[in-house]
């Protein structure tokens, strides 16, 4: 019997507030309805609206970027009830296609302000900041970001089943006590449960409430059943292991990514966008125990760019801030310094450093932990791979800066 | 005129200690002298012992590994010359290739002591181990962690520039003071001058003296020169960009490594080994400020072995710690438990957790940072190649526990 | 200005004969009308059905394959003129996606009957049968090849602009000339124009009379245009350099491929599709004299599958033939005998001979020139991807007969 | 017990002429007395002389490759006697390794006059000519044809196991035919046996006379052994499977290659070199029966270098030649016109024919066959890579004509 045209187990409609989709919600927590039933061993395709529901735009302003509502995010199309699912068993999610949508051929990346969001590297960058990407099929440009144009390893940004009650009081807890713990300092360690602006698909009453006091944030991954993990390479093709921990899985899909650097730095920083993705769900029963997992494990597919290995500039950051203090085997302190770098590299072209910060942020980098051991030093590398650029970027290249424009900045 | 062989600008002789020979040296300062000059545009071979001085024998205990002095570390080859080279300039030090030595077809892997050294999973593996590893051309195994083989990414962990007076200054003072900060815990944080078992070629008096006393360790990277950065891909064909801090650059070399892994978490944790690097030489004048480098950059060769994007098992790992700890950010602790879940995951083949340590710390496994902004969550990943085990490792595949003998251990 | 969704230069209705679209042509002529005008510069989608127009089934018979309709074959969409291109320009093809339609996910390869099309080893292999593949999303499988799935790398098999009359005269003069010195063979060794079932969109009357007439025959490529290349890493990022002989380039593309090995063995040998190209044209003045281009040149996409060089058998075939008579440096004798002897191998597995020809025809194989100078035997080599095989086909694995059911045959 | 230095099969001696060498012989014949014994599972270094027995030097003129005496070719290391194989079984070849001599860092490449050998486009270029290439650990530049520099792919371009009596005289047979058949063709087919400077290592006499009487030459791969296969990718890493047909197999290897093109088109056209290759041998006992094999297959290593796949552009030739001449699929003439294509492409920058004659020979282009049943034309591609030029070779460039001096002609 041939096969036909595949099922939508769910659409979304860009027009419509994000808020007003019944077939979304935007916290972790076991009691949100499902929003349909999938076959063990079906393939569908899921649409999902960006992880802001929509909040930035595409012109030449930052202000919506400075302006976003962090307690709506993330987005999130779902969940689905897988059939024959249960706690123990492996959900595997086959990834066959992630695609922009096709009226929509564009997606953003932005600096949170420092006030609101933030980001890596909001100490030396506050300023809200954005850029718009046009797609082109595999490739994607900038108006923001002259000169460079690379191919999309295209990617959900978030997927897991949803925790149990006990796994969500764990993470309640833990995350609880680091809010304690830190209550000093001026900083926002991490997020509790937030009413405001929960979504819950059309539930209304007892249940949305609970939500709003219980639910996990979907801001952080959490090592239980993934979530927000960014990973770059997770893209068409791939194959990821979850865990289950309730009746029917509850899987849930969103934020999705035409492309992504290793670290995400900007916060904001894949190029975000609407798309739908196609998947193919099977159960592996008992998986979790014949596995040893205690945390999602994936296959990536076969078809991410490919540069040569000897077509990247490799840049060396270790565990020593910018102001010359020494740190104990500090791995996202050598990883910021990385970054920074990069940055003083790029600016030669004549690239303003908020261009350079955003392109780190959405860039196909590679970000590698090179030593991790060497007392006091931790040693992280990030390959930028040059033939993402139109111009020649080796060093030994005549350098000459450029009219490279500008991002867009708020008003 | 035809091209001969190329000049040794340094020999080894394995079969005499390495503290008696007078082209190594084993701290960083301005005033070890130098063993050599090398031509601007030149092209030399340099031999180099293995890292600890060949402390480590070929057999079946880790009895050598638990009793290493490591004061006596990192013998590096040199500190050469490089005529014309003066601060500010670059030197491009173009590794055209790197091997083993031809009656040394063998390296090693070791876990240290916690007593004596440790490594990044110290807590959980206190005990010393080895792995001795064979080389059959680009190839290894190891009789300690059967049904493994693959390829080397042969590289220097180790090279560098002398620092300046004023740059060792700047590292003897800021790692001081973190010693000081950290003199409350019960661990090794950083390691100050060491004047037991300095070593200064054939020096002798006031110069050793002052080198024991001042000489910076060799066992950190460190962002003015680099050092033992342990970066995995900087292999054959690889060009490396080092700032140059004193007259004639004062270049050395060491702690070359058949193969490692990301991180190479188990401080011994490359496939050590004693070996011959070809490097031609040549001075970019005032590269430093040219290419804006606070550190130093590389283009890796074009010969990494290459298994295919989908070839590999990724594992995730979050900034959650093994007792349920929530930490901010903190890319170590989650780079530490993404080792945990590849251990956990390969044991069920039959293999002992230290040999899976051993091995994580050597093969070409690919460390990751994935998420870094997803308060309070870094996201790290690590890629495991499924092509260097020559039984199926795919979760789908029959797991069945396999024979697979042991590492070493100390008696 | 956001950019908004693509326009269409072309759609096509599968469930309407080919021969009744307007916008589909199946022959060469400078004279078939523009059936729509795109700017330079433009990017556009534009849609096709497979080159047979429909002709092929999915079923689990190779009846249509039999008796499939040669005079009709290959069905283009267009031509389109290019505004701005000239005779002497180059038109610049930029391939920035090609994907099947939504609601055809499948798509077929065929091996012709030796009476009717024939193919590579049509001596061997006379009869008529067929492979329905289904695409899971970058993927593909087939129930008539159980064993095998691998990622497609997409491509159209035929693009090109118009000839002018004077390179079509050269076309239909040397291959009318081959056609009289081979007179006397009982083979097919050229398509002359053949006006039965002369399609011209909805053009009827002279112009279609003379296109009959005159027109060259879609099936081989050609050197000044291009045409039926048949080439499988002219994929999804590539760009295409076109000579332009008429006034508005008269661009044509169809033949879609989900996937194709080195040869397109089976004659019907890809995986064939209906299916939509989006492609970005833009105009180079004076490409042909700046080039020194006599035939077109590419420049292929970064997302091609990667397997890992040493993820490949590789088989060696000479110019001797199967009956042991040797040939003169024939290296179209010596890619039939490497064909045969992976044949052989694979036929250790299960699979039926028909099956394996199929399947060389369109997976992923690498078909090189190895030595074509060591008189009398050129050596050509096929690189088998093993990983395409849900089980180890590696020569030391084990063997063991599967149940790998057939391919579908004429009744 | 620890692994030492690996034993030397074979050495030589460059400083003596290849002809008083006893552990080498330049013809294929059961009756060559073997130079050693090897065990089933030894790993062995055996070195080689080029394949002219030096009769290329390192200079200038092209004198030597004019004047070469092709009577004395190929020089090949062996034959080696492997324990306990036998006839039906499969000689399993591991290359672990092939390296230059230390003191001999040079290649050369050839194009050998029209008259005395010549090669692919010898009517088109008759002349002599000859590049000598430096090796600079694993890449290569010369100075006959600047600008450009790569990695070798270093491969043997022989290896094969002794024929038996029977497959000899299959060989002289069907070769015998050729001749004859084409004996009115003013064009050299195939080579007979030739007694002149037949060399089999220290034998005289009966033996040798016999050899020079029915020896197979060295020129041709032959299906049954492979032999001068000239493949590219058979390098370090590679597996190769090899049919035995003598007690003891016989095995003999030389005409090593640091790098060399698809098709190594100009005949003397890799870099040649003497080196070093290590094996480990294995017999696979009944090999042949179990694989089904007709001609040996092979599996690379994983170190091939890698551009990218976008990283090449691709040349298109058909099989209608330089004349305007139809051919009826002839792979052969569609793939010197894919050559013609590549040379009028390079000319732009200033590059003599020769020398790109000489580069195409030998650096990492990868010829494939794309379409050979579009009667009357195949279709095949060049790719070439772009990153062996130092400058910018892709068609938007700028190109601007360069000094690029001359490769060595003869006076």
């Amino acid at each position: 019997m041939p096969k036909s045209a595949l099922r939508y187990a769910a659409k979304v409609d860009l027009d419509k507030p994000a808020w007003e989709h019944e077939n979304l919600h935007n916290r972790w927590h076991p009691d949100v309805p499902a929003v349909g039933t999938i076959k063990n061993g079906e393939t569908v395709k899921i649409e999902c609206v960006d992880w802001t529901g929509g909040q930035i735009k595409n012109d030449d302003s930052a202000n919506d970027v400075r302006d976003v509502d962090l307690t709506r995010i993330h987005y999130l199309t779902g969940p689905f009830e897988i059939e024959t699912a249960e706690p123990g068993d492996v959900l595997v999610v086959d990834i066959q296609d992630v695609q922009p949508l096709d009226d929509h051929p564009w997606g953003f990346t932005g600096i949170f302000s420092r006030e609101n969001g933030g980001g890596f590297l909001d100490d030396t960058y506050p300023k809200p900041a954005k850029a718009i990407w046009d797609f082109e099929g595999i490739n994607c440009s900038s108006r923001h970001i002259p000169g460079v144009r690379f191919a999309g390893l295209i990617h959900p940004g978030i997927l897991g089943c949803a925790p149990s009650a006990e796994v969500l009081k764990t993470w309640n807890d833990r995350e609880g006590q680091l809010i304690t713990e830190c209550s000093h300092m001026d900083k926002v360690v991490a997020l509790p449960p937030e009413p405001k602006s929960v979504h819950v698909g059309s539930t209304e009453g007892d249940i949305k409430e609970k939500v709003g006091r219980e639910g996990a944030r979907t801001v952080p991954g959490r090592p239980e059943h993934g979530g927000n993990c960014d990973i770059k390479n997770l893209s068409r093709g791939s194959k990821v292991y979850l865990p289950v921990h309730v009746k029917g899985a509850k899987f849930s899909v969103g934020d999705l990514h035409f492309s992504q650097g290793d670290g995400e730095i900007s916060f904001c920083g894949a190029i975000e966008m609407a798309g739908v993705i196609t998947i193919k769900f099977s159960v592996m029963k008992g998986g979790v125990a014949h596995l040893g997992m205690k945390s999602p494990i994936y296959i990536p597919g076969p078809v991410e760019p490919q540069f040569g290995p000897g077509r990247y500039i490799y840049f060396e950051g270790f565990s020593v801030d910018e102001h010359g203090k020494q740190y104990y085997l500090d791995t996202t302190v050598a990883y910021r310094q990385t970054c920074f770098r990069v940055i003083e590299y790029l600016k030669r072209y004549g690239y303003d450093d908020y261009q350079i910060y955003l392109l780190l942020s959405c860039a196909p980098i590679q970000g590698h932990v090179a030593g991790i051991v060497d007392v006091p030093n931790s040693c992280t590398t990030i390959g930028l791979p040059m033939d993402i650029f139109d111009f020649d970027i080796r060093p030994e290249a005549p350098t000459g800066k450029r009219e490279l424009g500008s991002c867009a900045f708020a008003s």
